[in-house]
């Protein structure tokens, strides 16, 4: 019975209740105005809350249970529908809290969009910021039909900011032919169709040095992940991104933040791609938070 | 931000935060074990707090807001899977708490088993208890199958707990030959087909009386609430249903509780139904609680 | 043929396991080659077999139980895939076999076509034969796209073959301007948008004679009947259907044989067209098998 | 074969070839960015399209067919992803354009506030313009959590810009108290619930004025209409829907424009909807386009 | 029971009509009433045997063909819904009678728990059993939320009963700590994450013994089987699956019986799990039937 | 603005305009009226080009642009609903004009038996014609249930047409012995369960002919396209297909046509079967068009 309290309702499973005693605070960035295609991604972090009261607290991959690590759900951050730069901003000064605090930032999207605030913030606390991306798509377009806000630019703004030296991308098999090109001018890595390999290639070098991970979850296949605005042949299995996830857990990385992204939950009736984010979110938080310095 | 206090996540929109202070009780029961045909309801409750999101606060039909009234969401009961006789003594005690502490119960189902034991706590509360039924099916089987315990006999229990001439059907278009005879000889009411009409008949009879009322969804038509278990053709409509519970507010009865059952997500792609379902919570609440004695 | 033994597959809830024995028959005609818009209505005669385990066996509609009529249901003809006149003619083999035994043949589509054969055998039998037809579309064309074989053209083959003075159709709203001048002049009767009303007026004309009727579940609208493969908009409720269904059965006609075709279970995820067009042919036997000559 | 020429693909059945020769255009208008609830309309004018070519070319209702209007489909204006304002303006100068070459503009949602712009470009040409609003919503918010360029804020802007006296809404059943308690002070016509009955009431006044009409398809119930993103129940049937454009069509009031918003399609697997708002154009073109000054 | 004349209704695809001249008999059990999360697995031996007659008759694999073993369908066991002790206990009785009768019981599930009973059952006529089990999840919890009759605790009911050393645990992702704990104290054997490879070097191990296989059709990745209860990532392909069922038939053990559970056809739109399901059921009759001892 | 010319609605992304200056020209087949099991890949060359506006115009995988290459989309070709042999006959002439005209024919189907047609064709322009066959299934019958037009026969069909020696299949997991046998046999070459390596294989043998290539999507495992009309577990990723379309592109055959058949959109409520299919068309486009003698 719970009587006594406010019944606390749809937060990510073993929530813990309070944010000052947290290591890591989880947050929703319900935002889909502007991708190109097919919206629907503001609804992926309510999604994948509530169907985390399925997954199991004990990871086999990592031996570890969800009662090691204290992390806190903050729910979504209120954005204001069809504003992409006030919503933008919002994201910034959300994350600038968490870091004052010294807690690790873990957010769900939204589109694609939504992380480059969260890097902007995340470099002006780690200045030698690496960023890790994980995605179909290279995302390095300058606008999108006019638009710099774009589902499409996120990479690309990063870039312009950390330098593209520091980014270093996965799984990628879409973009311009310009894209590709300004990336391998530009020194930015790129690894295109796999992820395990050459991550455990990328790993040693960046031993030691702050990183941020961003997981579009169409860098999986769409049989594996149905779910999303673009879904496109020739991905990733689940099996290779809990591997990729694992691989990083166990390098000399200090991880420092990470958003998993792009879980759009109408397309997929089976609602396994939410499903399935909820187990990576579980994965993250095991394998990473802890990581951070 | 949020980060003060624990993010109250997925409850009935405008739920107040103090059971104390609250006037009503909205909880849920999730149970579905007992169903002869299509599962699913245990997910009814979650699904109608998550679309609260989509609704108005004001009420057209009764020009009221939810301001006016105080009600508190206690989230789903932790009903133990497969076990209709210890989830049915769970509810039981729970609604016995309510009811102890003065407020109004409303329930949300689960199967329609669900309205069994809560019936049972008010009755101990109100000797004189009425109940009014809208459902498409007269449930009144004294076992399912050779199980007592049934979705398809909470109105032959409660009919033998409180008198049969005390129980008020209306929309009926299902059951066996022999329910609609046993009604007939006990006395017990059913209007067939239809619910605004003979409802408006029954209303005045009941003047003062307290009422119980509890609502299967599956009363209106499939076309207006797919998703429920048992999809029978021939129901009313939502505009008829939506009036009747107008035409209850505005009678001279005491509702003293109420429950909507039956609502199982996952049949119903767009999601009408729990949509649907939200707003009859809404009239229910703004139209049913201040009437209690 | 499967006569001399219990057809071993999916039947019809209650269904009788002598064909001797029985005063009706049930079929499957799972053809929708000819369609011009969307197929799938050849797993519809399947689908209702299925979900009719969820029907109660009484109608409180005619307030007659399913034990009071014995039929058999002979499972579907192996209609071959792809050609239309072969369909054709296995399927008025099939009914003349079911009229020589001197039973009600109860067929469930399937496109509209399927009707134009069993209209030929039941015009063998019965010279008097008057038809029935519930429809959104009046199906009255000479041909489509150079097909004369076409779900567009059942009524237009049946009224040249039985006279167009004997057709009736009720609920149309779609169809060329040249179908509803054809009709006016040729005197065929067309009751537009509406059936209940219209039939009450015509049953009593056609007291006495042998009807046979056929009914296309888009006569409903797609709120009603979202599974089936043209959906248009402004059809009738499926409470005015089952009232027509009873005014039918309560009438001085002798109904001499029927169908409902259609029904697309692909389009329909809540499955509630084949739980609603099994409740019909549960109505259809208990009103109308034993009306037969 | 179509070998000479460019294949002309997925347009609206039957539209004329020449924007010069044709008396109506329409266009696609896909924008869905500040929706507050389910995203999705974007794709709205793309599915009426496609599946327009299941209609028949004849109303029964109106007793004309499409070969006597001519219209053009000028397809989609390319709106920018995620930019309310560019959005607006260019629907703006794209009305404009429809408006100097005399023709009759026939848009197709996107979300609500697409309605805006047009009704800017239509008043600039019709001073005396009046406004006939069919929706489930008064879209009378100044604002929608701070941004007043909101699909929630349409019908305010209009009135706020050609007089609240000159609006008449239909079919409302949601809004907040304070958007009802504006529309009485500011003597801006509400018809809750109902359309058919209260249009007939004000059709007479309106002769002889210019008119734009603009038809939210959420004015229709869920049940007739589950692909859009807010559904709401208590709506109108489709039958109502279809007779008030007949009325309209009968009437004497000048239409000069119109739109059809809100139809999402993902939310409806069955496609009724799309199907429908096909329909519903249809009748808008057979019954409007020449009432125009 | 219907072992005395043919089940006539929907059966698997070549079924033999004779209980008696069969080698295997095929079964459902039709219960989910104990699942934690998803219900639905009710109906998954129903859609099973109904898309079968899609299957080719021919395995390509095993190079064999339908026609060379005789199996009988017995339908579903009418088990009572919501009662999981009286519904464990006619599965139980209902293979005592396959095994008396020396045929093969080839069991669709349902939920997991069903294999407990038919486990019990086996062990009386096979002291010596072992058992292979292929699963995303140990289900070796001691009771879930304090029920021990649970789709979480078969292996470990299972386990208590024929020795733990006795269980082979295959394809396992998921669980509790507690539960590989025990299962490593206990000496039950858990190939993590893969099943082909380990099974490789567990088979000649179990030479000559007689061995039941049971698998939840879990063990596959959500992306080759949505349609199931709980959808976990990470999994195998039905490649993978193909290829063990394959292995075990060319194997030195005696398979004595086999199932096949938790395929929830509600989830999965696409019909491919149960599609998927019918092919396996196809490859087990194939090469495990006849090498029973 | 699109005023001074017809809006090219729905086209296969950057199609060029004029036949004439083409190299390629795609073309649909709507056609589906002989399948035995699923139908509705008659939408599957309308959705392909409906969502290949999602498409990058660049391919990773062969470094090259959609502007490198000129093809026209012809739309579909306007096939007579249920007629087989005359649709039959209208592509092969359609086809002939093509191959005339020089170009290189890019077919969409619809059914696995527009194949035969357009073999048909090309085997006249090219008596040394090979044909690439990748599928589940080896469509090797000889009639299906009495017919021998039937999606079960094309392979058969240009088997007896241009010798079983010249035809190469991959990928084959479904069959009736006897077509497995009668390859043998005819030494018609099939490689089971693979596509990449047999091919690797194979190309080299094929070096300087004229070869057709006819791609059945469910040579995919129904992971990877659920959307078809016979789903068959086993198949081969999408990695692996667009490996083998690179393959070829990079090998010494001259590819002088092809098709994708057996989309069936309504199948796959994500639609990622449609995006995938459009996927592969762009690589057929960018890696074979210019390969043609």
């Amino acid at each position: 019975m719970r009587f006594d309290e406010a019944y606390s309702g749809n937060v990510f499973i073993k929530s813990h209740p309070s944010f000052e005693e947290s290591e890591a605070v989880i947050y929703g960035m319900p935002m889909d105005w502007t991708v190109s295609y097919r919206p629907g991604s503001r609804f992926g972090p309510a999604r994948i809350r509530e169907v985390s009261i399925g997954l199991e607290e004990y990871s086999p991959y990592l031996d570890r249970e969800l009662d090691e690590v204290k992390y806190f759900d903050a729910g979504d951050i209120p954005l204001p529908f069809g504003n992409a730069q006030r919503s933008i901003d919002m994201i910034e000064q959300f994350v600038d809290k968490i870091l004052e605090a010294g807690k690790f930032p873990l957010g769900m999207g939204g589109e694609h969009l939504v992380s480059w605030p969260v890097i902007k913030a995340m470099y002006k606390k780690y200045p030698n910021l690496a960023v890790i991306h994980m995605d179909a798509h290279t995302d390095l377009r300058v606008e999108y039909e006019g638009e710099p806000l774009s589902h499409s630019t996120p990479i690309r703004k990063a870039a312009e900011l950390i330098g593209p030296e520091n980014i270093f991308s996965f799984g990628i098999r879409s973009g311009m032919k310009e894209e590709f090109e300004w990336a391998k001018e530009a020194g930015l890595y790129i690894a295109k169709f796999e992820v395990l390999k050459p991550l455990q290639e990328v790993l040693p070098k960046l031993a030691g040095r702050p990183v941020y991970i961003t997981i579009d979850i169409d860098v999986l296949d769409p049989a594996f992940a149905p779910g999303t605005g673009t879904v496109d042949a020739g991905g990733i299995t689940s099996k290779e991104l809990l591997a990729a996830i694992c691989e990083i857990a166990r390098s000399d990385i200090h991880v420092v933040g990470a958003d998993l992204v792009e879980v759009a939950p109408v397309y997929d009736h089976s609602e396994q791609t939410a499903n399935t984010a909820s187990k990576l979110i579980r994965e993250m938080i095991l394998g990473w938070v802890q990581k951070r310095i």
